[in-house]
């Protein structure tokens, strides 16, 4: 990303720019308008040859901001009224209208972002997955947790008052773009999607290594608004940089929840600004996490070339670049472990070099690969510097130490964002219990053995199952599994809050609160809670 | 409360803490032991004559509150894989432990807090419900939110895996007992009991003012887990002040939530300590709250002389500390303004002064009412001194102003916690909705009028349900019922996280955290998910 100067004069401004997308210079679409003009820019990079892309985004004004945020506020209560089958029609032609962007979105997305054509239309059938699964949930609508304590008139020695609750939208939700999940984390994505479900509208800031991709879902969400007659403020999008958009944002007190996924500090600063304002707010922030794999003992021949496989796979998958990537992989010495090392080795080399998202993804990740293997008992075992000279490639890594050394130094558990992995050799599974312990959250733990395994060491399941959002047997994390029992989440630093999930069904309870309605007369009571439950939802009631 | 210095050298400290009830010096509850003999002890005042009464209580060591900690996260484990008829049966013994009490409860609490005996009687009841409310929910198992989606092996273009979650405890959880219900939201009120409920450890900080009934219901805890079995970190009761104990058990790192009702300054320094800690933990603080009552015109005559008799009740209820007390009456100016706050003062003179908890509360009642008293348009309408020259008792008040006034004076929304409220007279409903617009988060809010009224001002109802937990129609705020579907909550300030409820089944949620198994075998996974629904639970699955 590169600051240049643009004069305001000679801007195209008149055009309509919710529409045109073929304009060389866009600013943030705050509701059904543009943003101002301001004479700070950007442009996207190309990571696979290090080059500026053509399209100039201009950084939104503090103004645009309050803009967005006093128009979501506006639209919160209409927006919150909304029956499900409304936010659910919604929804399905949000993800119709992305579907219909697939090509440009290959396109835009593999130019600001290098990920290969394929990732790009997986994220989008994704994407759009996770737009009706949500519409889905909401057209059904269980998902308000309706609760109905009937009056009692005659009870001694007081009455029973009519008491009847249910979950309704928090409000203004202000999403952060993921660097990762350019579709899935971002302008349509997860976060998004649960709010619109929920009821609560969005002020997306996009992300500064993909804002035209940003720009065009971001139209895709205007239409459907405009089609379904959601009102305006019920979404803006807004180009800019975290320091000072992104904290006004976060500051801005019509905004009553934030949702991120990304970097420990910038989660981290988040937390602390919402925390800090005269009425703190919740923060979902999704932010670090090691991923640890726990290989026990007796594995077969055939067992570690699967295992190897499926570990590489998992690596290196979007180089690297996933919350899930396993960062850790703890396994037993011996024979068993050197021919783990020998396979995995090889079969890690396969994989070529790629461009990562941005450049500062790749400083991170080489920086943080050296600081692991600077560590005075840390090995190098595999790699693999890229021969490119353009570009933000990298290539995989394997490092390894042992137990002993790793316990002494907790700096190993930092995560490395990247295709690499660091390999912790241990003598006795008993070990094993002690790591876990001392581990911090993380969004998930994986144990490979048999299962007779899990039964011997229940210690260790019981102990790993305090410390993640989800475990695996014999599966590997990467590949977020999007339904109603997926947990993405995870006791801090995973998230900065651990009793949430930002993936899947339960991600809409993050926006939303219990209310309760006393002694209301049956046909003032919200459609969810009236007697002759019209909706035919399934309720608590007695 | 009173230091006095205490010699550690003469203590009886040889004896059987646990059971002994007429020691005359008592130190914390950790785990099955006592605390250490500090040498800083206190004791409680009789607020009817400000007499000190004559046990003494040992404040905790930062040792002993280690050492609770290290106990909890002990037990943690093992308590969280309790299943939900063994954690049912210990609160139904809880239950039965605090009811064999009542008569000894009965004549402590009233002597530590001056509430007569019927109240005293009435919270029991209140507090044993609510252990039993738990005990029925857990038993039934439900609450877990268990949700299944199975393998599906040929899908394409990828396997589906076997995914599983439901609610998991997260782990051990401080309470700081509130001064205003010694019983209710105290040693087995409702944040023990729904932590117990969830699995999680509990660690009490007992108030400084109940400090006697504290450690009856303390000892009646220690008692119950014992006879079922529960691990000995499942509780530890502390006394202290908040500054050092409170603080050093916030900070601990094995805490992993607190649970708090009190002022807003208590509730705040709570959730700055939490969110400052390395790893930042949920704060539910239950904190502050005005509790508006807005009255739409045309009340007849009849309903004017109703309507004062309860605002009566539920302003002086309990000398006026309750959460839930109402604070502010918006009213129509005219002859039914006037009519009402005739009849209501006739009312509230009835009133006699009685003692409120302690001292603090005392001072704070009277400076919150002088304060709002000295606005220069605000009228004292009545007030009564009380003319006992020792104790801490307190008389009712009216205050009055215009709601012009209001709108200027933002202060006059500060809660004044005893039995007094605020009167604000407005001309035109439409300006019920800006104040409403304005209004900070709130517990409660009362409408008072006819089902039209609700209608026709329905912009007005839907504000005031972004605003608040819980929203009546024609009943007042206090005596909140415990059950399934009350919201004692609210956006901040009423609450420091307006996700959650304090009372009813909901409180709960606040102590869990769902956990996904992927590909684990039937036989290994929790029975709340087994294929076979061997609990039969209700769950959500495909």
């Amino acid at each position: 990303m590169e600051l240049v100067s643009c004069p305001t004069k000679s801007l195209p401004i008149a055009i309509d720019w919710v529409t045109c997308s073929s304009t060389f210079m866009q600013s943030s679409l705050i509701g059904f308008s543009r943003g101002e003009m301001t004479n700070e820019c950007f442009h996207a990079v190309n990571p696979k040859n290090g080059q500026a892309l053509p399209d100039l985004y201009v950084k939104a004004s503090l103004d645009d901001v309050e803009k967005a945020c006093r128009l979501a506020k506006k639209a919160s209560l209409e927006l919150g009224q909304l029956d499900g089958k409304r936010k659910s029609s919604f929804l399905i032609e949000l993800a119709q209208q992305v579907e219909s962007l697939e090509e440009e979105v290959v396109l835009t997305m593999s130019s600001e972002t290098g990920l290969p054509e394929a990732r790009v239309r997986a994220e989008t059938m994704r994407t759009c997955g996770q737009l009706r699964m949500f519409a889905k949930l909401v057209a059904v609508g269980d998902w308000v947790d309706a609760r109905i304590d009937r009056a009692q008139p005659n009870r001694k020695p007081l009455p029973k008052p009519d008491m009847r609750s249910m979950l309704r939208p928090i409000g203004p939700i202000a999403v952060f773009c993921a660097s990762n999940f350019p579709l899935a984390f971002s302008v349509a994505g997860g976060d998004s999607a649960s709010a619109w479900a929920a009821g609560c509208p969005v002020i997306v800031k996009a992300h500064h290594a993909h804002p035209g991709t940003a720009l065009l879902i971001g139209q895709a969400v205007v239409r459907a608004i405009k089609k379904w007659g959601l009102p305006e403020g019920s979404f803006s999008l807004i180009f800019g940089d975290g320091k000072k958009v992104g904290r006004s944002l976060a500051q801005n007190s019509c905004i009553q929840a934030i949702g991120f996924t990304g970097s420990r500090s910038g989660g981290q600063a988040l937390f602390d600004l919402a925390n800090a304002r005269e009425d703190p707010i919740p923060v979902f922030a999704e932010m670090s996490s090691v991923n640890p794999l726990f290989v026990f003992p007796g594995m077969s021949d055939q067992g570690i070339e699967e295992f190897s496989d499926g570990l590489t796979t998992s690596v290196t998958l979007g180089v690297g670049q996933f919350c899930t990537n396993p960062g850790i992989v703890f396994y037993p010495r011996g024979k068993i472990g050197n021919k783990f090392i020998s396979s995995f080795s090889e079969k890690m080399k396969a994989f070529v070099p790629s461009p990562m998202l941005h450049e500062g993804i790749r400083k991170a990740y080489c920086e943080g690969f050296d600081d692991l293997a600077s560590s005075s008992e840390v090995e190098i075992i595999y790699k693999k510097e890229p021969s490119e000279a353009v570009g933000v490639y990298a290539g995989a890594g394997i490092l390894a130490t042992t137990i002993e050394f790793f316990k002494r130094k907790t700096s190993l558990w930092n995560e490395v964002f990247g295709p690499s992995t660091l390999l912790v050799s241990y003598q006795e599974v008993d070990e094993l219990l002690e790591i876990a312990k001392d581990m911090d959250g993380q969004l998930t733990a994986s144990l490979f053995g048999n299962s007779s395994d899990l039964d011997s060491y229940s210690d260790l399941v019981l102990c790993l199952e305090t410390k993640v959002g989800r475990l695996l047997f014999n599966e590997f994390p990467t590949g977020v599994e999007v339904c109603r029992s997926i947990v993405h989440g995870g006791p801090f630093p995973a998230t900065t809050d651990g009793r949430s999930t930002s993936v899947g069904e339960g991600a809409i309870l993050r926006f939303a609160r219990p209310v309760c309605y006393q002694g209301f007369p049956d046909d003032l009571l919200p459609m969810e809670l009236r007697e002759d439950n019209p909706l035919g939802l399934k309720r608590s009631e007695n």
